[in-house]
């Protein structure tokens, strides 16, 4: 058996605590020594002590000056994310960080660079790519079961609009949003995005817009394979949260649904009716939450590579300050890299 | 009981005799008095016969100086479109005219001013309006179940490519193909494309590029409600014709899946699997070019709009120009209307 | 070209009518030369005239005396079935009569015999066999795709109840409703049905009850081939006709859904929701009326077997008699052959 | 927050080790102190010590004599569960046990008896009634959403036959497989079998039949609520384990699909494929087994009502009992209660 791997987890808010709780009660091979946050208080450390935690702390840096610790998860606020990152790096601690690393190219370079240096594991948090049903497409993909990629579509809405002021200091919806997406059609094509056009509009929330931001788009991509495709985004589904996608390719195409609570059917006069798809992010990719950490775990304990490194930290934002400036300039943006 | 229309045909190609079948075999409120085609043979002449049409010729202009004949239906190549519709309006004829009426935006205006001052009925033929599917998704858009469109979508694939001869010969993919689906979005939207933006590529068959047009494309769309759209296309889908929409609105979405020919599921130690939807496009829409002859000879027969007129003639190719436009210049473009 | 069968109906009721339109207006093959009924009038006469049909009389008498009529479709009450099947068999015709031919099994061998002997086609009308669901159960099953038939199950409800009076004079459900899914086992197993258990109940009207019958049951089956079998009806479905259907074999199962007038589905904050199967039998199944037809004109113009005999005719019936007996006995019951 | 709740598990097997796991990773409010198997030994004692399991034994009569232990699960060999209850019963424990308590009915009487008279928390283990689909159906029939109930189909088939000789030892398919079901046809219609017929066959393995056994039925049901029902079972469903259920009734039908690995849809030339339903009884039930141990230990530290409480450890094998007699005498049996 495997040394059981110890782990620091760096913000104790709702992704924090995910992390503990897959970790504590789904992963056998790890364990949180420490979990530290600024506000730390005393209900977030009963709730620590249950789940197994072995000790809270307002102070990130006792994580980082802990010999027994081996990894560490950064969940903190994004703005915090590049220094830990380096701190952590220097420290001689495997990362795993929430996406993204920043909102500025020069320093999420900068920092991959440290790390790299560093020779320690780094793993950016993109948790769709470990969810069922996205996996399951780029299986097919992989296994030539659709042929050459030639159109990737992209069908993602949330369930509810941000507020105005989120949505502002959130850097706007490409950064905040569509940035999942952007790194989905890199996992499902296999290749990267050279060119976007965006067509943006404010459609949900007025206050969005005035606030500078867009809440509903599509976003044509242009793929370094010669394949096409496409992302559409909306702030609001009415029925809840629309996570599909499909890889068209020369061999047929192979397309993902929205999971369901059940799979009940009910059929009355009124017409035949099913469940909405769920409506909360973390209902609908708990479980892809959990595995992240699973093959993050795995890939420091058999000194393998992690399923996303740098590359796959940089590219997506990359690809969203296209977007913004496409949206900017009315016209299609060739991605910088 | 309403008096049987008499109509006549011009061209018995292959949509020209599905005209037939239906006026002849569904269509108990009308008759068709004369077949013309230039190559009019006994076979296609005998043909007809069975099928209860009264006479054929090889000279259509017998069919506008026939005083007996209410309306024509125009099936012939598409350059004798404009020029016929024009003497069979200045014969008094209520004209159906396959889709497009002419490539040239000026001889279409032309066209349709003539049909206007000779004040008969006139229809243009694109058939999918009248498709249960996509007609349910209109209904569904009018009587405000989505609330208000906000992104439309059409996935339109055909089943095989056309040899690079005739896709050079048909003007190209967007007057050719997806001017099917320019009309579509303009009637599930029930607004109008103001702005397209292109992105193509020639993955399905290079002998298409070479021949100048492209096989595979993403059409992004603005609209002039505010609402935008996206269109996606190929030449081949390997498992056979892929027509499908969504329109996304303020209040939910409302999508529609291919046709199959039967709901069998086949669940065995291989996998679950359902047939295939309908390869060719006769299969699919029969029942549609049925429904838009029923709501023509309807129109005719009450005096009332046809469902589809000059405008929707226009519009279709206007978009399709400034799609062309966008694919050379790999900019957004304004529709000229 | 073959020569057109030239063909009588008798009986201008609702089947009628479908028959006379499904060979006027799609089966070039042959044409209704007559149209019989003791009830003839100026409007069913006018509306056969619309339609093609040669000419109509109130003596069916006159169609199995014209010797140019080929072919006979009886669709006269049942209690009338069994004479005038004699009568034409004598006359020569070839025989497409609507189920049930008696209710009297004694009536029905007879009348079978003196068809044999007179050597005409017979055909009885069990049109859910050429419906393109079950049809597609039937082909999976002949091509070995599930392996050897293990359970065959049929959903069959209708959408509304018949009147009391009318249950009562029908004969009750086994030979008015069920007798169709008796030969449906038939047809998708392969097999004989040679043993029957009805769990039966009044749960939809209790004057149907009263008036001797029942309207829902579970009807449990023991085939020839070692295979077992389960058929529910209900007479009212509240969201429509549910007509489904699956074998279960070695190898897998092949199942049916019902068909629906369009794929289109809702999503809205209220729930995903499609529409509800087709309400009306004739809706439903009148693709499956039009081929029986087809086949039957077909096997008597290349004189080959019709794809359901006598044999098809009597078993159905015997089945329903068993039926009939082990719901009065609360036994299983064996057929008797 | 509720004092934990203090556990032994004893039996240690596949079920024995899903409780464990379910107890010490999903469900905080409880722990699990002892581990008892008489077989145990250092491989498992090392997993539990990993699970967080605070000791194992060999005899789980430690168990029942540690005052801190507030509940046992018994998760032995069926022979034992009825003496293991009655023992733990006498000490206070509240009991979880697997199904069937035994298979004798006067022992299984006796036992509750006993379990009453402690006034302890008793619970059985079907879990299905905890599965999302199953609940489904329920809520929407307990919702009214159907009506009066009138048909219930359950459709429960096995992915692989047992051996001959596990089949034979089982006490037979009614009390080894068929239970689940018939507990289930309670659950959904909220009503009490009164009769069955049972038309069993041996399709799947002969040697099941030499063992005295069949392999595949279909049993027929009568409720007192006067609706009627249907099982079908098979012990081999090539395509994997189908688990699936309707209850219909005056107002419509709700009905549930096999939940799968993923949504995800594949389109080619060979057709259109989806993934077959989980093949593994605790892949497609595992959240089901923690949602009733959830619901276990919320009853215990609640003092509220199991939400399945002896009658329902009682009835299914009363029904079974009857489906044998029915099995063996080839009449319907109406269940001694």
């Amino acid at each position: 058996m495997k040394k059981q791997l110890v782990m620091g987890i760096i913000g104790a808010g709702r992704i924090g605590r995910v992390h503990v709780e897959s970790i504590c009660t789904k992963i056998p091979g790890a364990r949180v020594k420490t979990l530290a946050d600024p506000f730390m208080n005393e209900e977030t450390s009963q709730w620590a002590a249950s789940m197994g935690v072995g000790s809270t702390t307002k102070d990130y840096k006792e994580i980082l000056s802990d010999s027994e610790i081996d990894a560490v998860l950064i969940c903190s606020p994004t703005d915090t994310h590049a220094p830990i990152i380096r701190e952590a790096a220097l420290a001689g601690k495997h990362i795993f960080c929430e996406k993204p690393i920043d909102l500025d190219i020069a320093r999420i370079k900068k920092t991959l660079e440290i790390v790299e240096k560093a020779g320690v594991k780094f793993q950016i948090g993109f948790n769709r790519r470990f969810d069922h049903n996205f996996r399951a497409i780029r299986n097919a993909v992989e296994a030539g079961k659709v042929g050459e990629p030639q159109i990737i579509s992209v069908k993602s809405r949330d369930p509810e609009p941000p507020s105005a002021e989120y949505a502002a200091a959130s850097g706007g919806i490409f950064v905040d949003m569509t940035i999942h997406d952007f790194d989905m059609v890199r996992y499902l094509s296999g290749s990267e995005v050279e060119e976007v056009y965006v067509q943006g509009a404010v459609l949900v929330d007025p206050a969005i817009g005035e606030a500078g931001d867009i809440d509903t788009c599509i976003i044509s991509l242009k793929f370094a394979s010669g394949a096409i495709g496409v992302i559409d985004n909306s702030r609001k589904a009415a029925y809840g949260y629309d996570q599909r996608a499909e890889v068209f390719g020369s061999k047929g195409s192979v397309a993902t649904a929205n999971d369901n609570p059940s799979t009940a059917v009910l059929s009355t006069a009124e017409g035949i009716s099913s469940e909405k798809p769920y409506f909360f992010f973390l209902e609908r990719y708990m479980e892809s939450f959990t595995q992240e950490m699973r093959e993050f775990i795995a890939a420091v304990q058999d000194d393998t590579e992690t399923p996303l490194g740098g590359i796959d930290a940089l590219r997506p934002v990359q690809i969203a300050m296209a977007a913004g400036e496409s949206l900017k300039t009315g016209k299609p943006v060739k991605v910088q890299y």
